[in-house]
C-alpha cells in the first residue's frame, strides 16, 4: 500500500516547507518532489502536514477518590485521535504495592481498546523495597519514566525520602522520574483550615493550592533529583513561581525538564467561581492560575525552559463531580481535555503570535517523542518514521462542544468556543483513524510501544 | 550598692566612645563623665565595656540519643559567664507529649544551678492539638520562641504540616517559629547508604549533610512561614547555599531572621577527618563546612542576612562520643562552645578586621535582646538596663585549653588556640561573676527571664 | 553652661530607653538618672530625645541651569534645623575645572551663614588630571566623599572611563565615590523624542527617566567600583528595580551603599500630572515613582540593603519652575524638602508601622555619621558627643506650608499634610537653635566640618 | 543534473535518521528511500548528511589597526568550504560615514571570489542621521543586522546614545541589532595602566579585559534594547559572568539571542601567557577565559540561552601580529578558526557528551538560517533547500596544521590537534566545492544572499 499526500506543507521544528509524503504500508518512504508510484493520494492542498501528536500525560481508566475517569482506552484515544493525537503515554498505578501487577493492570485495560498507539509511565506511590526492585524490570519492558506525587496526603502522596529512593533506583537504570509538585502538607492545612471554616465552595479547590506551594515543590524536587543525579521532568508547571524555579535549575546547568498543560494555558481561575457549582468542572490539581501566569508560561514554552505541552487529561462526568458537592476537596480532580491541544495551541498560539508552527510541533510531538523514547518512530515527517500524520487545515472551523467532542465525559470546559483550524484527517502508521471529523478506526488497532530511555 | 566602672570605652551598636558607668544595685544608672557618688570603683583603663553577651542557642542538660549533654545549668552558665555571656536562653523539650511538662522539667534543672540569667526556648516534637493548646499558656510564662526540627527523622524531625501547625499557633500569639534546616529525609538516605558502603568513620558525618540538604530546607522553611505569616528565625546557617537562601527571601521583603554560629565561623570539616577517631569531637549537625562557606558567614554577618552569632552549646564528654564509633550516626552531636565566642569572634572577628567592635555588641548582645523579648533590660550598656557588663581587656591573651575551660566536657575543640584578649570581669546585675578568669559566684544566682514577644 | 534635658527618652539605634541629658557647654557629658549640678532645666516630658539628624544630601546656593537653587546657606540651615537637622553634608560643585576652587568656593557661601554645622561632598563633572591629583587634598581638607553624575548628559554628566578614574583615585585614600545613577544617554534620546512630539508637559519628565533607565546605571556603577574596589554609595534610589541591584551586590559580598529620600517615600509620580504646570513643582531627578516602589523602598530601609534617608533638598521658587513652562527638560530639578524629613518620616514611618524609632534614628543619624566620617562627634545621644539634639514631642501637630516653613521657596511639595509629631525643641552643639518652631539662632553660628573617612 | 547521496544518516536538529537525498541541479528535491532517476552517486556510507554550516560572524578583507586581515574572500571561503561551511554571514563597515559605500565595498571586496555564498551585516561605527537614514536602504537590499562595538574606544566604539539610536532605527524596520559586549571605558582605563606599569606581554591583553567587564556590557544593553524593543544578537559570549546576564534577561521574556565562538569553547587564557610573544598568535577580544567558563559556554549551548556557534574568524600572520610586540594594545585582534568549527565541535563536543549531533547542526545551521534571515532556503537537509550539504564522515581523522590549512594564515591557533572526524566532501548549491579534503570549486561562484530580516 502506498499513499502519497500531496500538496501540503510540511512541519518540523525548524519551521514550515512545501512537500509531498510517500507513505508505504506504516511507514514514510520519501518526503519531497516529484514523488510517484502511490497507489492513492490523500490531497492536502492548502493544508500542513504535521507528525502526530504525542500526548505524554494522560489518565485513562484511572481509579482515584473511590471512582474512576470516564475516559478508557476506547474513548479517551478516539477522542485524542480525533485532536491529532496518535501516540499517548498513559499513567499506570502501582497496584497492590507493585509495580509489575499495575502495569499488567494497565495493560489489560489497553488491550484491544486503543485506536492509536500507546505506553506507559509508572506512578510509584509506595517506595517499597519490593516495589523499587521492580523498577529494572519495568524499563526492560518499555516502562522508562516513573512518577512520584508530592500532593495528595494520604492517597498517592510519598514522602521525600520515598522520592529519594525512587530517584536512586531510577537513576540507576537510566530511567527518568516526573514528579507531580505541590506541598501536600500545606494543601492539606489549608483544606482543613478551608472547611472547618465553612468554604465549601469549589473556588476553595483553587485557593487552597496556591501558586508558592507549587513552587516551593518544585525548586525541592530539582534538589532532590540533583541530589541523586536522576533525571527530573517536573509535569504541568501552572505557574511563573514555578517556572522560575525551573529557570534558575536550568540556568545553574541542572537536567531538568518540565511541561504545561493546555489547559493551563487557555483558562483561568475565574472558571473555578462559576455559579451554582459549575466551578467544579474546572477543578483539577494543580489548579487554574491567573492571566499574568498564562503569559508566563506562553514566554517559558519561547524561552525553553517548558519543553513540550500535555494534555494531562482526566475526565468525569458531571455526575462524578457532584460528590463534591458541598466540600470542594471531594470533587474528583481533572479536565477532559485530550481532544482539544492541537486546535487549541494552533488558534491561542501560532494564530496569536506566540508560538512558531515549528514550535508546536517541538512541543507537541518532535521533543516528547525524544524525551520520552518515542523516537525515531515518532515525533517527526521524516523517512523512516512512522506514517503518524495530521492533515492540518488552517481553515477548517471548529466550534467546540460535548455535543459533539468524543471523550466521555457530558461536559466540555472550552464549550463554544471557537477555533479556526482543525485536522483534515488524521492517519496513525499509515491508517487513516479520522476523516474530516469522524473516527473511522476499530478499537483495538493502537500498539502498545516499548519505550527507551529518553 | 554603687560601683562606677572607670575608665573605659563603652561599646555599643554604635561602636565605641569613652565614658564610665554607674551601677547601683543591679542596675546601670549613669553613663558618661565625673560621675561619683559610688560605693566602690573597678577600674577598666584600657578595657572595653560590653554589655553581657547573651547566648540565645544553647542545650544544657538535654537528653538525647540515650544520652545527656554533660553540662547541666551549673557548669554550663559558669562557663557561659567566663566567657562573657551573662544570659542564655536555652532550648527546652517536648516532654511525654506536653510543652507545659517541658517547660516544668527545664525550670527544675535551672532551678538552684544557674550563674545567670536564664530563659527557654521550647521545641516542638509532637505537633498534636494538645501541645497546640498549650503554647497560649507557654507564651504568657515567657516562652516566646518555639522550634522545630527539619532533621533528625524518628527522632525530633517533624514534618511539614507540623510545621505549618506550630507556625500557625505561633503567629496568632506574635510568637516566633526557629528552625534547624536539613533534609532529614535526604539525611537519612545518605547515612543508611554510607553505613551500607562500610563507610563508619566521623568523617561521613559530614558528607552525608551536604551544603545543599541545608539550603533546600532553609527555602522550604521559608516558604512555609511565608504561607503563615509567622516570624522566622533560622538557627545555625552554615554554608553560602542556606545563606543565600535567606538572603533572596529577605529582598522579597520576608520576615526571615538568621543567626551563625560561632564555630562554623572558625572550624572547618578537615576537624572531621582527624585519624583515630579524633574527628568525633567535632561532630555537630549542621556540620562544619568549609573555608569558603566561612567567608560567605563573615560576609553575611556584616551584610546583615545573618543577624546574630551564638554557640549551639551542646557539649559531651569523649567517653560520650564514643558511643559512635564503628558508626558515625551514633556520634552525639555538639561541640562545647559556651565560653569562648567572645574571645574567639574578637580575635578572629574584630582584630582581623572582619567585624567591627559595634557590630560585635549587636550579634552577640543587642540583637538578641530585641529578638528574644529580651530588651529593654538586656543588650545594652544604658541607664535603666541591668547592669550585665563585660570588662573586655583586648591585651589579656589567654590559651583555650580543656585544662582551663569551665564546661563539664574533657576536650575542647579549639584546644591549644590563643586569643590576644579576654574578659577582665563579668558583672551580672550588678554582682561580679567572673573575676580575673575566676568563677567568684554561686549556683542559683541566676534567674529565669520571662521574655516578651520579639 | 549646664543644661539638664529631663523626663524625656532617649532614642538610639536599640530603640528608646526613659533617661536624662546632661549638657555640659557643647558636649553630653552624661546619660542617666539623678544627674545633678545643672544650670538650667529643659523639660522633655513626654517627648523624644533624638541625636539631631544629619542630612548628607543637600543643595544649597548652587548654580544649575542658569539658575541657582534658592535656599542659601542661611535659609537653607535655617528650614534644616526646624526640622530638627543639625548637621548637613552639602555638595560643592568643580569649579572653573578645579576641586580646590570648588571647594574654597563653597567654604565662601558657607561661612557667616550656617545656622548649624556642616560638611562638604565634592561633585566631579570633569575628571581631569588636574582634577584628580587635588582629590588627596580635599581629603585631608575634611572632603572625602566624591560625586559623579551618570546623567545630565551635556552638564554634570561624565562618562565610564571618567569615572572609573575618580574611583581610583579615591579609592587610594580611602575617600567613597558617590553616584547619582541614570542612564544619561537613554535620558537624552527620550527627551528628544518627546519634545520631538510635542510632549513639553512636567509629567513627561517622570516618562522620559524610566526606572530601569535607573536600574541599568545602579548596576553598571556598582560594576565599575567592584573594578576599582572603591567603596560607593547610591543616591536616591528610588525604585524597587534600582534596589535589587543593591540588593543583589550586597548579597554578593560587595562594599555597596545606598539611601532613599524622603520625597521619594511619601509622593509619587501621580504629582507630576498635575494641571496647569502645577506638576513643575515635583519634577525632580530621579523623577518621583509609584505606590509599589514606595513600599520597596521602605522594605529595603527596614531590610537592610539602604542604610539612610536623606532629603536631596535642591529647591526653587515657582518663577524659576517657570523656566520649563513649554519645554519640561527646562524645568530645574528638585524639590524643597529639607524641613520636613524628621516628621514625615515619623508620620508615615513610625506612626504607620513601617519604621521603628530606633530605625528611624539609624536611617537619620547614627549610620550617616559613621558613613560620612562624622562619628564620634554627631550620631548619637551620649556622652561625649556634641549636644545636637531634638526634643521631639509626638503630640504637637504641624500642618505643613509654604506660609510657615522656612525655606526659600515659595511653595511647598507637601502643603497642607498634617504631622502628628514635631520637634519642640533643637539643640546644636548644647544651644537652642529652635524652640517651639522658631528659629532662635544667628547665621554664622554654624562650623565647617573637615570629616573622616567613613 | 540529478545526484544522489546515498546511505549516509541525514542529521536535522532533531537528530539522525538514514536515508538518501536526491539533488535536482541546485536543490534539495527528494530525501528517502529507494529515490531513483539518479545522473550520479555519492555514496555516504558511514557518513552523517549534514545542512552546509552558516559561519554568521566572519572578518574578512576587513581594514582594522592600520592593517588588513589577511583572508579575503577567495581564502577566507576556501577555507570555510574546506572545514563544511557552506555560506558566511560577514561584517562589513560603515566606509566613509556611509553604510552605503560601506556595503558597496564590501560587495567589491566579495564579487568574483567567494566559493560559497555569503551575506553581510553592517557595523555601525557613526550612528550619525545620515546613517540611521540609510538603514531601511540596507534593509531592502537584505542586510537586516547592524552591529554595535561597546568596545575599542577611539575606534569602532560608540556610546550608549549612539546604540540606542541604531536600535530604535533598526527596530522600525524590523531588523536586529548586534552588539560586541565590553566596557570599552574599562578597557580603555586598565590597557592605559598596564603599559604605564610596564606589562607589555601579549598576556595583560586578557588582564585588561575582565569578564566582567564583558558581562555589565552585556547587562547593560540588554537594557538598551529591552527600552527600544529592538531584536538583539549579543555576539561571542565567552564567560560565564555573562552568560547569566544573558539567562536572567531571557528569563524575564527578553527577545535576546547570543552565540558563543568555537575558539572560546576550546581554548583558555593559558595559551595567552605563552612565551616569545607566542601567546599573541591567541589575543582576540573578548579574549580566551577560563576552563570553567568553557564548562558554563558548552551548558549554555544545551541550555539554550546560547542559540548558536560561529568563528568570529579574524586571521592575520605572524608578520601582522609583530605591530605588538612591545605593546600589547597593538596585537591585531583576532584568530583564524573558519575552516576547523565543525570538526572542533565534533571531537570536543559530540564525542565529549556535551552535545548531541542533533545540537550541532541547530547550532551551526538550522538556527542561524531562521535568525539571519538565511531560510528555507538554507539550514536544512530537506527538500526545496538549496543543496548545501556535508558529507561527513566521522572515521576520517585530521591533524590541524598551518602546513595544510587553506587560510591564508601562516600559524593556526590548533596546530597539532587531532580530531577523528571530517568532511569527506562538501556541496554548495549542489556542486562539489570540497572533495577529499581538496578545494574544487574556483572563486567566483559564490552568489550574495539578500537576507530577510530574521
Amino acid at each position: 500500500m502506498r499513499t502519497l499526500i500531496q500538496g501540503g506543507s510540511v512541519v518540523s521544528t525548524a519551521g514550515e516547507r512545501r512537500g509531498d509524503v510517500l507513505v508505504v504500508d506504516e511507514k514514510i518512504v520519501q518526503v519531497g518532489f516529484d514523488l510517484d508510484g502511490a497507489d492513492s493520494v490523500i490531497d492536502a492542498d492548502g493544508c500542513l502536514v504535521l507528525p502526530g501528536l504525542i500526548d505524554h500525560h494522560t489518565h485513562l481508566a484511572m481509579p482515584t477518590g473511590g471512582t474512576t475517569t470516564c475516559d478508557d482506552f476506547d474513548t479517551g484515544t478516539a477522542a485524542a485521535a480525533a485532536g491529532g493525537t496518535t501516540c499517548i503515554v498513559d499513567f499506570a498505578l502501582q497496584t497492590d504495592g507493585s509495580l509489575k501487577r499495575g502495569l499488567e493492570a494497565w495493560h489489560e485495560k489497553a488491550e484491544g481498546r486503543a485506536h492509536i498507539d500507546y505506553g506507559f509511565h509508572m506512578a510509584v506511590t509506595d517506595a517499597s523495597d519490593t516495589a523499587l526492585a521492580e523498577i529494572p524490570d519495568l524499563v526492560s519492558g518499555g516502562v522508562t519514566t516513573f512518577k512520584v506525587f508530592m500532593a495528595y496526603k494520604g492517597a498517592f502522596m510519598v514522602d521525600d525520602l520515598q522520592i529519594l529512593r525512587v530517584m536512586r533506583s531510577a537513576a540507576e537504570v537510566g530511567a527518568t522520574v516526573l514528579a507531580h509538585a505541590e506541598n501536600g502538607d500545606a494543601v492539606e492545612l489549608l483544606v482543613r483550615e478551608a472547611l472547618a471554616a465553612g468554604r465549601v465552595d469549589p473556588v476553595w479547590h483553587g485557593r487552597t493550592r496556591p501558586a508558592h506551594v507549587e513552587a516551593e515543590a518544585t525548586s525541592r524536587v530539582i534538589h532532590l533529583a540533583g541530589w541523586c543525579e536522576c533525571p527530573l521532568f517536573v509535569v504541568h508547571v501552572t505557574c511563573e513561581q514555578a517556572l522560575r524555579e525551573v529557570q534558575r535549575a536550568r540556568d545553574d546547568g541542572h537536567q531538568v525538564h518540565a511541561e504545561a498543560c493546555v489547559h493551563h494555558l487557555v483558562l483561568t481561575e475565574a472558571e473555578m467561581a462559576r455559579d451554582e457549582f459549575d466551578g467544579a468542572r474546572f477543578v483539577c490539581s494543580p489548579p487554574l492560575r491567573t492571566t499574568a501566569d498564562q503569559e508566563a508560561l506562553w514566554a517559558g514554552l519561547r524561552q525553553g525552559a517548558l519543553e513540550s505541552c500535555s494534555t494531562d487529561h482526566c475526565a468525569f462526568t458531571l455526575a462524578q463531580k457532584e460528590a463534591g458537592r458541598g466540600d470542594f476537596s471531594l470533587i474528583p480532580n481533572g479536565l477532559p481535555s485530550i481532544e482539544h491541544r492541537l486546535n487549541l495551541l494552533y488558534e491561542h498560539g501560532v494564530r496569536r503570535g506566540r508560538l512558531s508552527l515549528g514550535k508546536l510541533v517541538d512541543l507537541t510531538s518532535t521533543t516528547p517523542a525524544r524525551r520520552f523514547g518515542l523516537a525515531p518512530c515518532k515525533g517527526e515527517v521524516a523517512p523512516g518514521a512512522d506514517a503518524d500524520l495530521v492533515i492540518f487545515d488552517p481553515e477548517r472551523p471548529v466550534t467546540i462542544s460535548a455535543a459533539t467532542h468524543h471523550t466521555a465525559s457530558d461536559y466540555d470546559p472550552f464549550e463554544g468556543w471557537t477555533c479556526a483550524g482543525s485536522p483534515r484527517m488524521v492517519l496513525s502508521r499509515g491508517e487513516v483513524v479520522v476523516d474530516d471529523g469522524r473516527i473511522v478506526s476499530a478499537p483495538g488497532r493502537g500498539r502498545y510501544i516499548a519505550r527507551a530511555a529518553g
